[in-house]
């Protein structure tokens, strides 16, 4: 299965978005209850620009919320799914999970001597990213598998909540929790103010988003949906244990996303937000059902308050899903004319 | 990955649970809102008589909600889990999913004329239980396969939609939506009513439950965890299609209910209900792991309403997990002796 796996067409984006999954649990400026309070009276997206973007979040929610409409959708299928890297924070200059699994090869490295002449483990440790890159999908997989697996779901949930106490992002200095997009905390809030359950849906690691997600985004457990390995269940000694195992079960990306979808939630969404092409498909799935739908893509635009990037970048990559918005009518946020601020902090 | 997956170690048990599946869509007598009407004033749980079984319920309630209480547990972590399978709808003599899984070969059989001369479809078409059972694992993967893949979610999704709407069970004479058991309705009340978020996590195929498990039990779709094969995204003619394939992705029953709740819910419980041996690691998971828990089994006591089986059954059996109990103070409700009324048609 594993050799099986490694071979296999997994793109080497999905792979170190995979990597990329663990959460930030230091004390942040915003809680569950901070990324609700726009959410009241006023103006529920204070910080988005007026202009089309915005107008067209507006026109949906009113569409579907409004009683007596054609267009009116229940409560309990108000669906909205959101990507995370780079949709709902920072992904550049390299995913979050990527970052966490080379600090992890760090950290592992005096229990794993071998590693000092065995790649892609002596690049890490070099910091030879060059030759990282080149290690290709496999070398990311053995990395991936090297710092996730091997330890219990509770024993991992610990590593990637310590990790995140710590970890600081070198531009920006700040705990990673802290680079979500403040006008996406304003939106989630608004569309779970008028009836919609917010999903995470993302090629990152489950288990690496879980421990924060509800802090950080007001999104439980059970609404994330990412990447996985397999774990194993055993009595250990007279206590249940899931163990977490160097294989990989679900890649939550690309055409994965629709089947994620359909898997943990059951229902198609109405609104789904990505920022590329990984999130093509989740946006041809939600969108093209008939209906009032929101497709919308974060275009990152903005070199001087965040990233400037789309077909050209070597992953988080928007190429095909920007040339389908324009077809599908997807809404397409400039970040550097319809964000006034991008992180909590500059509020 | 078909060939491997025909040849591992998945049980019988699992197979014909993963088989039985599907859901009850027809006119009840009881809906989401009927399920919840019994959580309020007065006794929550009328249908219990007085005794252990009802007080354990309530003394693990209380605990875990007073404020201030050792053993209070926040709202979020509130999460309960429930076989469905003899726990929350008749199993016998045969699984829902897999009297529709023999209905759909015989509906299917027009299409197929090989099957007159193949195994073990022709032993469902000429209604040959001893040699189907013969088939064993392998025949009844095919079956499954034959009759739960080869269309989108959508199809399929609409098939079991139908068939719940016309299936009618042979000794009760009702639609199977029916022969839930009215006392686990009112427990699913009561513990919402008391901030528990209640899961479905069955053997049974996950597709198979959700068209109806909110209308039957108010347990939404992307509450109910099961069994799955793989589907595949395509867009087709311009639309955007969930394939359902004939490989099974994953078998939510026994050391596997752990895992998919891991994976799906990413908490762990603090109650779980089950009936069999298939139920006996989802209780050590939730049981075994600190705090005041609630494990309850269902024992199928009452051959006069419903059915009396335990350690000698071909499926759902309980054997293991009866000894378990008794180690683990997990409750074990006596049907018979516990339960006023079995089916919300009593009252």
């Amino acid at each position: 299965m594993k050799s099986k796996t490694a071979s296999s067409g997994i793109s080497r984006r999905a792979l170190v978005s995979t990597i990329a999954a663990l959460p930030v649990l230091s004390g942040t400026l915003f809680s569950t209850s901070a990324s609700a309070q726009t959410a009241t009276a006023g103006d529920p997206l204070p910080s988005w620009n007026d202009g089309a973007s915005k107008q067209s979040i507006v026109n949906f929610v009113n569409a579907v919320t409004r009683a007596g409409s054609p267009d009116f959708v229940p409560v309990p299928e108000r669906i909205a799914t959101f990507d995370n890297d780079g949709t709902l924070w920072t992904e550049h200059p390299m995913y979050v999970q990527l970052v966490f699994a080379l600090d992890r090869v760090k950290a592992l490295a005096p229990q794993h001597p071998e590693w000092k002449d065995k790649q892609p483990f002596k690049a890490v440790l070099e910091g030879d990213m060059k030759t990282l890159a080149d290690s290709g999908e496999h070398g990311l997989l053995e990395l991936m598998m090297a710092t996730h697996a091997g330890m219990t779901s509770d024993e991992f949930s610990k590593i990637v909540t310590d990790w995140f106490a710590t970890a600081r992002d070198q531009r920006f200095k700040r705990p990673y929790t802290e680079l979500v997009y403040q006008p996406m905390l304003e939106l989630l809030a608004y569309l779970r103010a008028n009836g919609f359950k917010t999903f995470i849906v993302s090629g990152g690691g489950i288990e690496f988003m879980r421990p924060w997600s509800e802090r950080v985004y007001g999104i439980p457990p059970e609404q994330v949906v990412g990447s996985s390995i397999k774990t194993r269940f055993e009595m250990r000694q007279g206590r249940p244990e899931l163990f977490r195992l160097p294989e990989v079960n679900f890649i939550d990306d690309k055409a994965g996303k629709p089947v994620g979808i359909n898997e943990f939630i059951g229902r198609r969404p109405i609104a789904a937000f990505g920022n590329s092409d990984g999130d093509l498909e989740m946006l041809q799935w939600t969108t093209m059902s008939g209906g009032v739908r929101l497709g919308l893509i974060v275009h990152h635009t903005d070199a001087e308050r965040e990233y400037a990037y789309d077909r050209d970048t070597s992953f988080g990559r928007l190429d095909k899903a920007l040339d389908a918005a324009a077809i599908n009518k997807w809404t397409v946020v400039d970040m550097k004319k319809d964000w006034k601020v991008i992180f909590p902090s500059e509020r």
